[in-house]
């Protein structure tokens, strides 16, 4: 089923393990648990290995011990109104700065309709979708996003100044799960460039551009002459498009928060100071619940009766397929990659944090 | 420098002439003062005969006299908060109605840092950016997105469900035109394709889908069998990604307004029944403006110095090359393609105006 050896663990075991460490790593209880829960749950909807699960330990480890993440950091409201707030998140740990954050917004939104949430000095949060889900959980119409490191260049540019600032979108449904969008702004990510390296297949030309700004279906094209490191930059969605949001987002989440932005952003793993946008929507000012769900049913349902181009195929809701992963994997276990069983464990015995993979 | 014949008017001679026009459809001086300036401004920075300028009084003529535009109609603000507004377009014209909407955002922005405003009954509304760009020019991040015709597929099915639901983004500048982003959520527009096809020209194969699904550089695979119509479905960008954020753009502008949405939307030419949202983010609740200001600057340099593909070439950010049209315009006149001019010619006399074109 994957094209790396795994090992299946029940979500509560890896929940146990991660909490244990992140503890002994110097995290609160609570902090612990939100942190857990964010890596636990991207491990349980996403391919192994390809970074978005129980590997997070080990940036979370490095930065924990040089000081790029506080544990126990001050969650700051440095202002606020009824419908905004600027926060500085202290270096805290950025799931939990982003989840206390859409936690803000949330309760604006509950009270006046909108709760817009703006966060410097953060971390890296995990997924943008997750903490939109979080919002969607509520009730509300989540609009997350983040600065990250410097990997698009401006459309028609050679050099990168401007990250892949992933979106995430949750819109709440009547028993069942939520809409969810969880992307980046370009076309795809690094991992799946190294994968595809790695097992020497072509990838499509819109993925990446060489550092002349030049397409290519070649891989290798965009690695430095060590191959070691990627050098290539990241292609936007839409071109000129996927550039346009990527600068807007940069501006709402680094320039206006405080935050490092551009270039700077995600340099310094002991500062990585990366800032946060969280936009929560309260359907209930604008229509009766039971209307909203009726009239969101109603246009899912045009969706999902529209003919498949493969006579096979059927049509996906954003997150439907994730979902669905999620739910299998309560009964199969969620997979992890045996590279990364192998160096948890070593992490874990160095830490004298008992290890149950 | 066009692909077609064309005559150059002043700016305010087109301003006369559309006041004038608009007002013989029953439009107050206020309602045409605010349709011909987003008319005309639109004109003057988009390549002439595309549908951006003076055409579009075209189908105000046949929706002012079919009832599908009420002049004169209520503002009808139906619910709101300090942040939120929820308003009833009452079939006005979009470009009244959007304006008056963003203004109220703006109002709210200015007092509790955001302003968030959700339309249904409204009619189109011009360009996405044009209502950007009024929350820029009021120091405000505007975010503007509508709902539209169905002519995107969800991925991975043949019929066109959602609609290419432009987006306006505008961010404000010290001393400069902001940075303005107007595009939609498709990585073409049906008249590049028509134009493409007349001109026997092939068009890249992430433009549009047939409608079996296929990818194609011939527009002719789009085109009923008489060649009269477009059949196929436009291509979203980051294709499952630009899908997801036309569906959330059709929650929020349509579901949750009340407007029509899915495959109803722009259905019925005397009731389009279109659904906008508009937010206005105001920065002075997140720094001192000199700081934002400075901080954008940094931002921009950062862009602008980012080495371009073309030798010869140069980095814009988004807008620039429409703001830089425009003011070229101020001194050759804005041009206006042959066949538009000879349309408006027979429309102004058939109703009693002096057409200065």
């Amino acid at each position: 089923m994957f094209d790396i050896d795994v090992n299946y663990y029940p979500r509560e075991t890896l929940i146990e393990f991660a909490v244990a460490y992140l503890q002994r790593l110097g995290a609160s209880t609570e902090e612990a648990a939100i942190v857990a829960d964010g890596i636990v749950t991207a491990a349980g909807r996403w391919h192994p290995g390809k970074g978005q699960g129980l590997e997070k330990l080990f940036r979370l480890t490095i930065q924990c011990e040089n000081g790029g993440i506080q544990p126990g950091a001050e969650f700051e409201v440095i202002n606020e109104t009824p419908a905004i707030a600027h926060v500085d998140g202290h270096k805290g740990f950025g799931y939990v700065v982003a989840d206390k954050a859409m936690h803000l917004a949330i309760g604006k939104a509950q009270n006046v309709g909108v709760g817009c949430v703006v966060v410097c000095h953060s971390n890296h949060f995990g997924q943008a979708g997750y903490h939109a889900e979080t919002a969607a959980k509520a009730g509300m119409i989540g609009l997350v996003m983040t600065n990250a490191a410097a990997e698009m260049a401006p459309w028609g540019a050679k050099k990168a100044v401007l990250g892949t600032n992933p979106w995430g979108i949750g819109i709440p449904r009547a028993d069942a799960p939520p809409i969810l969008l969880d992307m980046a702004l370009t076309t795809s990510g690094r991992g799946m460039v190294m994968w595809a390296h790695r097992e020497g297949q072509a990838i499509p030309d819109n993925w990446m551009l060489t550092t002349e700004g030049r397409r290519s279906t070649n891989p290798a094209d965009f690695f430095s002459a060590d191959e070691n490191a990627i050098v290539g930059t990241q292609y936007p969605i839409g071109e000129f498009k996927g550039y346009g949001l990527s600068l807007f987002t940069d501006v709402v989440t680094g320039v206006m928060s405080g935050a490092l932005f551009g270039m700077s952003c995600f340099t310094d793993i002991t500062n990585h100071d990366v800032g946060h946008f969280f936009l929560a929507i309260n359907p209930d000012m604008f229509m009766g619940r039971d209307q909203f769900n009726t009239r969101l049913a109603q246009l899912i349902a045009e969706i999902k009766q529209a003919e498949p181009i493969d006579p096979d195929g059927e049509i996906y809701l954003p997150g439907e397929l994730e979902f669905r992963t999620q739910a299998e994997r309560r009964t199969t276990g969620i997979p992890i990659d045996s590279a990364t069983v192998d160096k948890l464990r070593v992490l874990a015995a160095e830490r004298n944090v008992d290890c149950p993979l």
